[in-house]
């Protein structure tokens, strides 16, 4: 593992560390911050899945995370949003290829070789932070935004008991019904769309459900919020009764001052769940 | 004026404005925080003045600023850190010309027909802001980062009775005496270091200091901590025993990290100064 940077940052650390990937099989970027208290005890840990276009920094960065997550001790992991590499598959648009894994193991070719980001974060990631650094890993909570909010939903449900909690910003609800999703659910999984269904938080909350309380917000003029399909996974929450809030609010877009403003929120709502 | 972008952001708007600058002869762009308080009455304002290679949007992105303004009631300029274009001076270093315009009214070629930026903020955009928007010009209090600090501190001791209350990350403290000092002074102010004095915060320090409270952190890891020139200023304020408070941060480094995690601390001075 390489170091890249270490800042101080709210008593704690800010690191920002690369390693060989044995399941997306290229080297793997990835931030880290954990809190003073990680020093002396293993922390909880909250995993941020970003959007479509980032890498591991933007919310590292711009989403005024490291504030609330130093106040409650919890270590945050941002994860890349794809493998990268000159000899990584790509895509000319921006929302496929480097970018835009969608936290799904690619089948087809090309892109088979390298796109296992859902077993790189739900296992080599996981396993790697646990074993080392000062992260407790049977108190995880998962959260994320876009592209990412359906990550967090998605493996919520799918890795079921793991995440005491989830969360999402602007969550791509529906990709199966949507042009955020059908586009690269066939590219990555191909056309039998039985493969897609467990990428998909409506159909998983219809099926499954979560075994822990959710909090999403999304915001009222999201620019895109027509690609979210939003109304369908709140129909699905409401119908099978699940624990949840799901708050519309009013003025606020996509960016990730949408973000900045409600990460108070997720952060003190997964760290109520993950020291219960 | 153009607007470049609005986004809701703590219940306020963080907006990027264009407008045709006589001062800097050249299109500006700037960022300016309205919190939700501006709806209904004019608000006190906080500068930011931003360090070398910044444009308007680093530290509105990265600094994670508008959570305390938003709880301060209090409006953020982000001013850009040098005039723009393709008609404007430029040199290869990334500490001189665009991006570097030292807070100082360029009198040498090629310089002096843009490079205007002490009359830029400290008159220009000071009206500018005060006519199109909601914000007190009656309160004013003003911060900055590395060059940015540098710029904060010397423009405070200058315009004597305009700012409540002054505060600094990491400022050049000293630039006559620095190799981030001399070679933009006489680039852009000539030889005659008589010339020099009036942007040199230690020197400003000596001959007149502030009619306010100043609040100065710097991290002990600072990786440009001989640049800087800390213990010049701190010298000169504790001769004169001017109401300060100089904090060096053990751990912290030049970064945003470091910023952001001591922001807070910043717009909470301000906001005591500001609504005495």
């Amino acid at each position: 593992m390489e170091t890249i940077s270490e800042n101080r940052c709210f008593d704690g650390v800010q690191g920002v560390y690369r390693h060989a990937s044995n399941t997306c099989n290229c080297d793997m970027t990835f931030g880290l911050f954990l809190p003073e208290e990680a020093k002396y005890a293993r922390v909880p840990v909250l995993w941020y899945l970003s959007g479509l276009t980032c890498t591991h920094e933007n919310a590292m960065t711009k989403a005024a995370a490291q504030v609330w997550a130093a106040e409650h001790g919890i270590a945050l992991v941002f994860p890349d949003t794809s493998p990268r590499g000159d000899d990584v598959a790509d895509d000319q648009g921006y929302d496929l290829g480097q970018g835009a894994g969608f936290y799904v193991n690619a089948t087809e070719a090309p892109w088979s070789p390298h796109y296992q980001m859902y077993d790189y974060i739900t296992s080599e990631l996981t396993d790697w932070i646990g074993e080392n650094f000062s992260v407790d890993m049977d108190r995880q909570g998962i959260t994320g935004h876009s592209m990412g909010g359906h990550g967090a939903l998605t493996i919520a449900m799918n890795e079921a008991g793991r995440f005491a909690s989830v969360s999402a910003f602007a969550p791509i609800c529906h990709p199966t019904a949507s042009d955020w999703g059908r586009k690269q659910l066939v590219a990555y999984l191909g056309k039998d769309e039985a493969a897609w269904a467990k990428h998909d938080a409506t159909l998983l909350m219809k099926e499954r459900g979560f075994d822990g309380p959710i909090l999403i917000d999304t915001g009222v003029d999201d620019q895109f919020g027509d690609l979210l399909g939003t109304e369908h996974l709140a129909a699905a929450i409401a119908t099978r009764r699940q624990n949840a809030q799901l708050r519309l609010q009013s003025g606020y877009d996509h960016s990730y001052f949408f973000v900045s403003t409600f990460i108070e929120d997720h952060i003190a709502f997964h760290a109520q769940a993950l020291y219960a």
